[in-house]
């Protein structure tokens, strides 16, 4: 039986959970998997952790040199995250000829050129299904289970702190502000909750996916991304009414004008399949040409669903021969070859507070007429304030800009002005 | 760049959606994946449907014998369905060498041993996506996605034809036999319904999915199986005032008892995700030790969906060295390794009829209490026929057979009548 050793550098949430199921799985594996896989080696700075897990003394490593020279380890697990000392382990380690396997969003999303260029140089191996999503295999689907398909558009629930926020505040009508300080007393939301709520965690993930579906280099900057911390109460109370759902998505596109990614609220219909995707939970719902519409769902994040993929990574290099890289075509700095669109088609909702007198609603019109923006669906309601009245609106499909320009136009009349602006998917 | 000759053998509806997405995405998979596939040979009586897909004469195989040894044939796909001349010709490919890709369910949940015995004698690869809920990856995901879990449950839709018409009984309030009429008008239901209705079909995908999650051959023997013709609509109605959508589902689980593999019509919680898969959209609901619970979404049947699978599978043969194969430890003819649970424990709806008179209720209870069934939610309504009363119930877990021997009991009482008995999912 083929033997594997594995390191697993830092032993925090996720690499905890990657030494349990190693460990707790090792007899399984050789029975279902036909390989016998060992944790030959961690490297980890608080002796707490290790302790706690019951880390045997001598996989305990003292330096990143003693574990990438050490040549009973083949597959080398990256779970530290950031860019700084992770990039630097991971490069060593593929520089080694190891094989790697990240979780590392941000550093797949940043320096996947990089990464890849040492494995292939090295015929190392490199992995990183954790990176999005957790538990659910999105990236082993794209790569093995619907290849068959171009790829035409992906949406996808994919960051479970704020579709927790969501959730809570469309079921307990709170606040933002409330909701997330009692997300991160349940420790679902960071201290800092900044790459959460403000969409960073979702850009990273969507550039790494839609780069995969697409077969080119989707890079972080080109992906337009909006969080949540904007987000009223109100908005998520009228949307309801329209039949609508409010959720953080990330949306790839192919387009004729070339390729779109972007992250942002989005009110979605509630009879979408994704619209019922709730609390932290995740899901990715894609089109393909032939297949046509698939969703994946599951745990976006957790030390065992995470260490479901890193593992389920490791057992695909221990019994798989060939490297296979994504030899995107372009490059992040270098992304000439395609085009990225910015300016992109879209429905909208828009909240408006207006002076309740006559003309006031002919105004408006007129300036969506002269941006081409036509609306669905329009209701007024009395405002809180005297003399003012509150006007939602859906609009068709229209353009970013137009919407942008259409919204400074109408607050430059001082007699209407737009509060909110939403995108939606019908 | 790798050349790889495909055969079709049989141009029915997904041999024809797999000659299309084939020929139409040559370029693309050349410039995606590598490798460049092309349709060396097809095998097929009807000369209207070559012409109709514009097949090149000089492709066009007069007999079994020529395709298989075709020299530029890697990999046969095989798409006749049943288990005669599929069956003949699969051993015939396998036998020479070459890969098989087939969506056959029926040929791979009885042969599955002499087909792998046939592939790994002659180091040929045997794939069968296709086999199981049409375009959904759902057999990549268990090989190659999730295999560091140990899966403890699966629950699917997994046959469209059954969903369709469960989804319009429910909708309109109509009749199994109304439904089934217009279902097969539109093209959604054989002549001949009984493979998908009476849950053959569901059955054997269940075999097949069970067996690669369960790690061992779940022989089609041993799933426990109940159509929906005789489902009625009074009792889909009653089933949503308990909050309840009625589904054919297909159960596999891990038991410390063994082995369950089940298909029956079932009450599920109009909250839990499987709830909302309708019309003839298929899923599966996996839940693994380590990842929780994921889903996979998507279309369970047609020309394009499925041939994307097949062509999935394709592309996965053509760029991956190894063949594997699933070896289950056991035998369909010889299953003593695996124990396999008939006396299943679940939840119960039984629907009956009584006498509207005092003590009824009290004998009823007593054959409860007899078989240690608990009742969680009783409601009695007015009954049609005079001096007569509906009971619904619904029981706390129980095992199959104890429900078996108290229906008995209480049909034999002479003042009460079990209508009908359905399992419930909470």
């Amino acid at each position: 039986m083929k033997k594997v050793g594995v390191a697993i550098l830092g032993l925090g949430i996720v690499g905890g959970g990657t030494y349990k199921i190693l460990t707790e799985h090792r007899e399984f594996y050789k029975r279902t998997q036909d390989v016998d896989i060992v944790v030959e080696s961690v490297l980890e700075l608080n002796p707490e952790r290790v302790k706690a897990l019951g880390v045997p003394e001598s996989a305990v490593a003292g330096n990143i040199a003693e574990v990438v020279s050490n040549p009973d380890v083949n597959i080398v697990v990256e779970v530290i995250g950031g860019i700084g000392i992770a990039r630097e382990f991971v490069l060593a380690a593929l520089n080694a000829g190891k094989t790697v396997v990240t979780s590392n969003k941000e550093l797949f999303c940043k320096y996947s050129h990089e990464l890849e260029r040492a494995a292939k140089r090295h015929n190392a191996g490199l992995y990183f299904e954790a990176s999005c999503v957790g538990g659910v295999p999105i990236i082993r689907t794209l790569l093995d289970g619907l290849q068959a398909n171009n790829i035409t558009s992906m949406m996808g629930i994919i960051n479970g702190t704020t579709n927790y926020i969501l959730t809570k505040m469309s079921e307990e009508g709170a606040s933002y502000a409330d909701v997330l300080h009692d997300a991160q007393k349940l420790g679902y939301a960071e201290a800092d909750p900044t790459a959460d709520v403000e969409g960073f965690d979702a850009a990273y993930k969507l550039s790494i996916l839609s780069s995969i579906a697409f077969h080119t280099k989707v890079p972080f900057s080109k992906v337009f991304r909006e969080g949540i911390s904007g987000v009223s109460r109100e908005d998520i109370a009228y949307g309801k009414e329209f039949g609508y759902c409010l959720k953080l998505l990330a949306i790839g596109k192919q387009t004729e004008n070339g390729i779109e990614a972007r992250v942002h609220p989005t009110f979605i219909k509630k009879e979408h399949p994704l619209a019922s995707v709730n609390d932290s939970f995740n899901a990715v719902y894609l089109t393909g040409d032939a297949v046509d519409d698939v969703m994946l769902y599951g745990r976006g994040a957790g030390a065992l669903p995470t260490g479901s993929a890193i593992v389920s990574d490791i057992i695909y290099a221990a019994t798989h021969s060939e490297n296979k890289y994504s030899t995107f075509k372009n490059t992040a700095s270098a992304d000439k070859e395609t085009d990225f669109v910015n300016n992109f088609e879209s429905a909208y909702y828009l909240r408006l507070t207006i002076e309740d007198k006559s003309g006031v609603l002919a105004k408006i019109s007129s300036v969506f007429a002269k941006y081409n923006i036509s609306i669905v669906e329009m209701i007024q309601k009395p405002s809180a304030h005297a003399d003012k009245a509150t006007l939602l609106l859906i609009t068709h499909k229209t353009r970013e800009l137009s919407v942008k320009n259409a919204v400074a136009k109408i607050d430059a009349t001082e007699i209407a002005k737009v509060d909110s602006v939403l995108r939606v998917v019908s």
